[in-house]
Formats: structure tokens, sequence, C-alpha cells
């Protein structure tokens, strides 16, 4: 008798992650209920179930859908809106005044639903946010059948989102109430970073963090003044800080850390905490280069982001696999470091377990949940393709992603987000966003 | 009377490179016998003209054809077939014997057949090309009806292609006499690298340069290496050799250039070379990071290159673009240097300067040959766009590239090369060299 399951995909190539290093050629993947159910030789798979749906997928490679650890997704309004500057001038004379202006519910609900869109169609099933309203923002991420895990903003000055950091803890924590037991909306703290914060909102954040069992998603050293500047507010380094108040352990996901010292690895080796790498970021507004090699040879878990679209400018987690390796291997003078299965666990399974969802996504094994994407390596671009996991990280681009799944349901399709009907209401809506920010 | 031209573009921006830093909103480009007549007012254009054929662009920016400064195109055939190794350990494991064994006038015909067809659809449409078998290079770029200018190589040691020294030269000046006066293709001399040339054969190739009026195109101080061994065994580092031996001067097209002293840069500066920065071959191999912003300040006109698909794997001139200008930017601490009309630049006039084909090419002006490339602005993830130059370098990606034009006839139509029915063959063909290479 076969089993029945729900859709069985019969790509070229497998690329689990667990087990690591392997490329899986000639296996299906059976998918029920939106888990996978098993990763078996393809006649075995044929014989053993009766599938609703087959999709085969010659010339394609199936990878788990890939996690952006860090996005402040609704800035993709702001795209481009101002570049090539020095940071505080990028911030105090572009970003903060057009947030100052714009940013609503309605604006970070539809500059998610923008990015939404495409982070979904580059193969990203799984966002880390942090921005205003995460109401708003989890409010799109559901309705694009997109998994998130939203941060509650936690800040000390006034915006048009909250007065002060009780009202952002508040908001943030009603949101978090709300959307309790969604299937793909999960919740973490999301304090800005050490010199947005004060102490008595870093201790508060971390009292949560234990209490909710959940992540802490921070900014942290990213610049080389960020350091200087807590050196002398408070006589110690931002992370220096952060341990004495109780936040490194396990659930701490600290955004950039690209400038550390080796105790400090060290530090966020032993307390078991991540990072979210944001190579074209951290490029792009200069901040520096992080110590990504030093990092994996102590054991820390490194997860891949694209920071927001007004700083990178593309939402595009290929890109980031492909500098990640890139910057690390020129920054030690080493091309062995960051090879490309390496890349491709740090987009994946390194980005869930930082976000304590490794038991859920990140790898294609059975019993997790079936967040999938199809990249086909049969184009002129890709051909030959000797090694698939090498194509994922130097060739492909997010171009190549064909379908995607979250949760066992097909949310891209020969690279067309399959919940729209057309981009044109999308386009529309951003660009009258467009033209509000430029007046 | 209205005045005929052949064909008449109309996108929503055209992005001339001279004049510098424009983007011109509601500007036509007229086109009459493969050249541009005028760039003017679009309602301008409509009195003036009647085109055979119209070409509504709206959401489009026009830009020059991209210009790929260095390549080994033919190397697309082996592409991936080793990562993530030591430079020395890649070629003497992977690709010479690789190499050794496969490379021919057939390889090197359906290679780089395979690279054009990629770097066309890319919005590459001159090439600069370095590998054994020009005419075979030659034959192809031809094919494609991309334009090219293809190197004599110049190498000491034996290969299937060639014996010695003589045989190259003799080899590759019958090639080029063979293709004089074909109005795509033209020839250099490429003599490979210091360390694999003789101080004869490069005398041999500054005097041939000179008398023939050609560029040469020639790896320079790509890795610490190659200096160390230079200083052993000639007493000075390869440039001051290379200065000595007569080849530097305003043909000088100086591959990679990743380590330089400020000596170095005026030297190269006043003697007028021009560079070929090959930013991501650069960082896979870990060979260093070249001193753009110091170049650029120095004068020195800087061109990009894609390398072989071999080292980058892909030859996407808008990530060497975005590659330059973010590596440019972290590796000074400034996000102020190359900027976006920087980057751009790069990748069009200096390209053609450092050709001496800037009086044909590499700015949209009237009297230029029409090698245009067209780039669709108005898709979901190039929306908002607030500044056009800014989204080709940081958002939009050779995917987002919709028609290319050489010579005023298009090759490339909504992503697709013209000159080809399908890419069915296109890809039979390497997949039928990957099957040999793999044996």
């Amino acid at each position: 008798m076969s089993e029945p399951i729900d859709l069985l995909l019969r790509p070229t190539w497998v690329v689990p992650v667990i087990p690591d290093r392997v490329a899986l050629k000639g296996h299906s993947v059976a998918i029920r209920d939106g888990a996978i159910v098993a990763v078996l030789p393809a006649d075995e798979a044929d014989r053993r179930f009766t599938a609703k749906e087959i999709a085969d997928l010659p010339g394609h490679a199936l990878i788990p859908g890939l996690v952006n650890l860090h996005a402040h997704a609704s800035m993709s309004l702001m795209r481009g809106i101002a570049d090539d500057l020095p940071l505080m001038q990028w911030l105090q004379e572009a970003i903060w005044p057009a947030e100052g202006k714009h940013v609503s519910h309605a604006f970070v609900r539809d500059g998610t639903a923008l990015a939404a869109d495409e982070m979904l169609r580059g193969g990203i099933t799984t966002c880390n946010e942090m921005y205003f309203h995460p109401d708003a923002a989890a409010e799109a991420f559901a309705a694009a059948g997109m998994r998130a895990t939203v941060g509650v903003a936690v800040l000390e000055f006034p915006t048009p989102y909250a007065a002060n950091a009780d009202e952002y803890f508040r908001k943030g924590l009603a949101a978090r109430d709300k959307w309790q037991g969604h299937p793909l909306i999960r919740f973490a703290m999301a304090p800005h970073a050490p010199y947005t914060v004060s102490d008595d909102s870093l201790a508060r954040v971390a009292s949560l963090a234990a209490e909710l069992d959940c992540p802490i998603h921070m900014h942290i050293h990213e610049t080389a003044h960020e350091i200087a500047e807590s050196l002398s507010q408070h006589g110690v380094r931002p992370l220096a800080r952060l341990a004495r108040l109780g936040l490194l352990g396990p659930g701490m996901i600290a955004v950039h850390a690209v400038h550390l010292d080796a105790a400090e690895i060290e530090l966020l080796a032993s307390q078991g905490c991540a990072i979210a790498h944001c190579p074209s970021s951290n490029m792009k507004l200069a901040s520096g280069i992080a110590p990504v090699a030093a990092m994996l040879d102590k054991g820390l878990t490194v997860g891949l982001g694209t920071d927001g679209a007004a700083s990178n400018n593309r939402l595009d987690l290929f890109e980031e696999m492909r500098q990640a390796a890139l910057l690390a291997k020129v920054s030690t003078m080493d091309p062995t470091v960051v090879p490309a299965h390496t890349a491709l666990r740090m987009a994946t399974l390194d980005g869930a377990k930082a976000l304590g969802l490794d038991h859920l996504i990140g790898s294609i094994e059975p019993g997790k949940r079936a967040d999938l994407c199809a990249v086909a390596l049969d184009t002129v671009n890709n051909t030959p393709c000797f090694d698939p996991v090498s194509h994922l990280v130097y060739v492909a681009g997010r171009e190549s992603v064909a379908h995607v799944w979250v949760d066992g349901e097909k949310r891209v399709e020969k690279g067309r987000t399959v919940l729209r009907n057309s981009n044109k209401e999308l386009i529309g809506i951003a660009t009258m966003w467009q033209t509000r920010l430029e007046c």
C-alpha cells in the first residue's frame, strides 16, 4: 500500500544542508501537511508514496528556504533615497527626517509587502525583522505567506510611533500578544543598539526575553564610532555593557558585529550568541569588515542578513552568500575560508539556529517544515555545472530562483509570486510612497 | 521636412555618461547606420525625425553598452570546476591540467560563444579578451555580433596551442591579419604576465604594439607572490621591469594591479596607463584589494573586468560595478568613494578609453556607435526608484537588462539573445565539454 502525501518534489539535486557538504543527486522530497516526510532516492519515493501533486524539477537544485537574519523590510520604500554618504549624514539628513515625516502603520505594512515580495522571489522564506510598527510588519508578512520573527522595537527617543521607551515596549508587546499562535509569525525583543537604548530599558529587554523565551535582535559594534562613544559615555565597550546587563546568551542575535577583538569573539562564543553578518551593508556604509573567519573558528553561529534596502540596496541573500564568501577570503588573504557549503549553511541553518527555529527550518530533513527553494541551474548562465553548491553561491544569483514553498505552500512559481495576480498594485503603492517621500 | 533615421529609442531616462553625473529624463536617442545621430528631448525628436522603428521604453534607463575590460571568455566552460582553493593549487591541480588536455580551437570557439551569450544578455557589448586561440575567440565574438578586442596571447611555456613564444607571436599575429578590417573585432598584444614572459618577448611586445598601434593587455601585480618572485629573480618589482622594457604607456591595460605602492600609482598615471580592476576575482582568489580610490585620485583610467568564469564565476559587469563601489568604500572606510556615477563610468567610458575606443563607444553621444543597453527599472525589485544611476549600480543587477544593441543592431530583446533561436544548442555544446572535462 502506498503512502498518501500532498507533494512530491523531484529535483536533479537536493542540497539538504544537514548532512553538511552533500548534494544528493536523483533524490525526491516528500511533503505532507506542510512538513517534510522523507528525503529519499527518486525510485524509492515513487514506490513508497502516492502524491496529490508531483513537481518534476530537472536541472534544479532544491535547497532550504533562505533565512534573512537582519532586515528593516519597510525601508524598501526608501530604496536608494540617498547613497554614497557618510553614515551620520545619511541618517541625519536623509533617513531620520523621512522616517519622522512618513513612517506610519500604513507605511510599514506597504513597505513590508514590497519587501516580502522581493524576498520570496529571491528564495527567502524567513525574515528576522526590526522596525517601527511591528504589528503592521506582521500583518504584511502573514499576508504574503512568509515566515517572520518580528522585533519589538525599543529605543529611547520619540518618533511618531512611540513617545518613549515605555510606549515602545507597550505597543510592541501588544502586537506580540495579538499574533500569538500564528503559524508563521513570531516575535523577538529588538532593542535598536547600545547607543540608543538606556541601561534600564536593556535590563527590561533581558528579563522580558527570558520570560517570553524569545531572541534578542540588536545592532552591536557596527561602527568604530559606536565603540568610541560607549567608551566615553560608559567607560566600557558596548559588549561589556551588554554583558553586565545580562543581554548576552543563546538568544542574542548580534547584528553586524564588525568591530570585535579576540576576547569579544570568545565572549560571544562562550555565551552562545549568534551573529547576523550583513556584508553588503557593512561595505556600502564603510562600517568595516566583520571577522567572520575568526567567528566561525570559535564555533559562533553566523547567519546572513540583507539589512534594509535603504543601505544595501537589494534584499538579496544570494548576493550576501557570495559577498560573505568573497569578503572573508580577501580580508584574510585565504581563498579557502567560507567555502560555498559554509556560505549556504550560514544563509539557511545558521540563520534558523540564531532564531531558535532550527527544529522547524534551515535544512531539508524529515520532520521539518517544508520551507523550500528550487533554483534552476540549467540556464545558459549556469552552464556548465560541475558542483551545484558552488553554483548556488558563486554563479546562480536570485534570478535563478524558480519556485519557493513556505510550510509546503507554493509562494513563488516560475519566478512569480503566487498570491498576487499582478505586480501593478504593489508597484503603484510603492510609487505613491515615493511621491510622498520626494515632497 | 523630417530627417529619416533607422531607430528611435524613447526610454524614461538616458544616462549618457558624457556629460558626467547626468540622467536625462524624457529624452530620445536617434540612430542611423549604426551610429548615434542625436540625444534630445523626446518631443523635439518626434518633430525632427522619421524613424523606421520606434522603441518605447517606459521605465527603462538607457546606458552605454558595458565594456568588460578583462576576460578569458572560453574559460566559461570551466565555470566552477574548482573553487575555494589557494591560487597555485587551483592553477596547478585544476586549471592547467584541464587546459593542457582540452583547450583547442573548438574549445575556445564554443566557450567564447557561451560567454558572449552571457555577456550580451548582461548588457556587455565590448569584451577585452585574453586566451589561447585568439582566432577562435574572434570567430565566436563576430558570430555573436559583439565588439571585442582579442589579445595576441604571449607566453614562454609550451601548450597544445603553441610550442614557444615565437609560435604564440606567429599564430596571434596571423589571426590579427585575418581579422583586419572587421567592424567589431580588433586585436591587442596580450603578454600573459611578468612571470610568464621573458624580457626578449616583452621587448618584442612593446615594439609590435607601437608598430601596430594597439593596446597591451597584461596581468600585472595580481598577487604578493608575483612581486616577491620578481624581486628574487630580477631584483626589481614587475612594474619596474616593464617600465625598463618600454611597456608602460597610454596603450597599457594593467589587469588587477592589486599590489601597488604610491610611487607605482604615480608611475602608471604619469605614463597614461589604464587599469582593469576585477574586484570579484581579486576577492575570490584572495589576491588582495586594489587601491582604486587612490588610482582615481591620481587620474588613472580604471575600467572593470570580470576575469574568466573559472575564477569569478559569473561574467556580470553589474556585479562588478556594485562590487567596485562597495569594496572601495569598505577598504578606505569612506562611503563617499566610488559613488554610483563613477562605477558606471568605469564600466563604460573608462573601459572604452583603456581600449583606445572612446571615440567610438563608452558614452551616448552623437557620432558614437550605437552600443546601448536598456535596463528595466520599473520592476518590483527596482521600485521605488529615486535615482536611476544609484539603482543601476546598487539595485538593478543584470537580470534587469531588457534590450541590448551593438552598432545599432538589436542583440538582446526582452532578455533573450536575438541571433539564437533557442538556448538548447548552446547548453548542449557546453554540457558536452563538461562531460569531457570530467573524464
